[in-house]
């Protein structure tokens, strides 16, 4: 007889995002002829940079062609298009950070990359999350059945640690003893930037325990200040304890069309394993239940990386950091408090009027001015009494949900 | 302290694929100026049809524009694009089996998501596969920590179920309990096709048993006999207890582009879950751990899925199955016993000479011939004793092979 796997029924609530979907639909479907303008998920809106779009037209004649078509990569154990591996270790370069061909995994997206690795490591690893977290770390713990149940609010396993006003929204290393710590820099939803000495703290206490960071570094092509770090790979001896995983969607507007990679350092040691270990498991995983991002994507995001696709991409960047600008300043004009994000972000992190919780607060805005925004409390505990504002959108609404929210919110 | 996941110490040995890469390259670096044919790994060759390249570039420009480009999928929950899933419906339509939009999750590959459909069951199941079979199905497995530890030959939890001469390649349901049940058909790597009363009897087998079938139907394109069933929910009542897999890869030659799909349907039930229960689930896996095929990619397979695109990758197929036609005939004049395999399916099963072992005739094979093929003993312990040839190649490269063998494979 097959039974579901039972950590399934530990999630306390169904993903975020749809669930946001869900709620926005009804209200549509009570409220006929009213249009919503959304900075809930961060979506991106405005179209592929030129050189890219050539890339991909090239990828695609390349593939009618008998002479130049490609099937499975050749290289099975990364499935990466020639040149793609080299031109992630130049892209390390230009950060003075030294990373080799074999330790480049490319993938569909940080998503897929995020809940997979926590298959390689054993079923009782202690999990830590910054707190309010990207739900995805959370929920993939919980389906490896590395948290615990639920008290509605925390689970009994996982290790929060507290992102807050105090603390301004980076936490210090964890009193209690991780096995894996899933950091995100710029942070999702927080906007928060960690500083190398930030970093540097948990570098050092993930030598110090043996356990592994997950760095999460999606939004790190947002950073402009050159003193914030943009890979964890920055801070001296992160390449023994951490993992860096990386996407082209918020860089280059590949949302839909799907492509990231994954680091896992030759260096990195966990408990009772010689160096090269995880590098090769991972490898293994990635053989048996992966066949690679589409090598069509994967010429798209080679030139994207070139330099002349980062300067086009810079300018994709710079377009959504405008509108954070503008958001920020927006609501702050509103009265409304914006305790973090916005610069070096594409978040911005705000606190809800008159303590409402986060959902009541969606409800409102959503209800009054037709925007929708992502509640706080969707992120975790004390996300509680926040919401969360994506600058992903075109100008010309976000600048029309900026109006309606001064105009129609009632504060 | 990290530690790895332990199942992967389990793993007998590395992936097949790679392995048998590795073993080519090293005769390559011994023999200098040899070149060898590669009929081991199931790759295409041919170019993308017409049709699916203009697809692909009409997807491509619409990203390309702010007023059609499209992110991340409206609907979270399977991330298909407009009329992705419809098209899947009226493909079994055409088969007269009845499936529901909800019921289709669009897939990045079948392999993906044979080893991520594991995490969904409870970590106890039983796993039953063919022997030969396709190895992700045990080595997800293993590393899902489902098979106990391998003696060598076999894992100790897993029910192996032969498929040898004496019964066509085929087997009966096993006499003990599985939970999950992986078929392969047409199969991989022995080409055989179920019958209609093969599979009802598997049907039969896992409604009693509330087992549940993992159907991997990624060949089905080849079968060109109207008698052997295409899907295995032409098969009554297998909608409420099987789960089909399917692929791109070798119909639309998308092995590098990556594009498949699953069917959850809605009746199936597993101990103790109510009907849906199972299809939400996996739509909470997918929401939570992956965020779906690229959209350009996907146009490309909705054409594919056409009428045309149907006409023009039947073209494809055949051409794959003239090739299997010629390897077939060429190595019984050559004196080989081909056992299985051939029509309705891309791969030829044969028996070494001499009751050799699979590796020493994989090696022998490409020393004298140069051509590379896949020993059986790969695809587990009833593998040991034949080899798997695979039909995809060029018809020049096909033919220079058969060549070959017929002229330098001493027998």
């Amino acid at each position: 007889m097959a039974k579901i796997n039972s950590n399934y029924n530990k999630l306390a609530a169904g993903y975020l995002f749809p669930e946001i979907s869900k709620r926005v639909k009804i209200f549509l479907d009570k409220n006929p002829g009213v249009s919503v303008i959304r900075l809930g998920i961060g979506n991106t809106t405005e179209p592929l940079v030129p050189g890219v779009v050539s890339a991909l037209h090239s990828a695609v004649d390349k593939l009618a062609d008998s002479k130049t078509y490609s099937g499975y990569g050749d290289d099975l154990a990364t499935y990466a298009i020639p040149n793609f591996r080299e031109a992630i270790v130049d892209y390390y370069k230009r950060m003075n950070v030294s990373i080799e061909n074999e330790e480049v995994f490319v993938s569909d997206g940080a998503k897929s990359d995020l809940g997979n690795l926590l298959s390689i490591f054993s079923n009782d690893s202690i999990v830590a999350v910054q707190d309010p977290t990207y739900p995805a770390y959370v929920d993939a713990s919980v389906i490896s059945g590395l948290t615990g149940t639920s008290n509605g609010q925390q689970y009994a396993k996982v290790i929060y640690m507290p992102c807050n006003e105090k603390n301004n929204f980076f936490p210090e290393p964890p009193k209690a003893k991780a096995d894996l710590i899933f950091l995100c820099s710029p942070n999702n939803p927080t906007g928060a930037v960690a500083s190398r000495a930030q970093l540097k703290a948990f570098v050092e206490y993930a030598r110090k325990n043996k356990a592994v960071i997950i760095f999460d570094a999606a939004y790190n092509w947002y950073v402009s200040d050159s003193a914030l770090p943009k890979s964890i790979y920055e801070i001296e001896g992160a390449s023994e304890c951490a993992i860096e995983v990386n996407s082209f969607s918020k860089y280059a507007g590949f949302t839909g069309v799907r492509l990231g990679w994954s680091i896992i350092p030759k260096k990195l040691m966990v408990d009772g394993s010689e160096a090269g270990k995880v590098n090769s498991i991972w490898n293994r995983r990635q053989c048996t239940l992966f066949n690679g991002a589409s090598n069509i994507v994967q010429a798209g995001g080679l030139f994207a990386l070139s330099p002349q696709g980062v300067k086009e991409n810079l300018g994709l960047v710079n377009y959504y950091l405008e509108n954070a600008k503008i958001i920020r300043r927006g609501l702050e004009e509103k009265g409304l408090k914006v305790v973090s994000g916005g610069t070096n972000a594409p978040y911005i992190w705000v606190r809800t009027p008159k303590g409402m919780k986060s959902w009541d607060f969606f409800d409102k805005i959503l209800s009054e001015a037709n925007v929708v925004v992502t509640p706080g409390s969707g992120f975790g505990p004390s996300g509680e009494g926040y919401f969360r504002v994506s600058a992903f959108g075109h100008r010309e609404n976000v600048i029309k949900a900026v109006e309606s929210i001064r105009n129609k919110l009632k504060l």
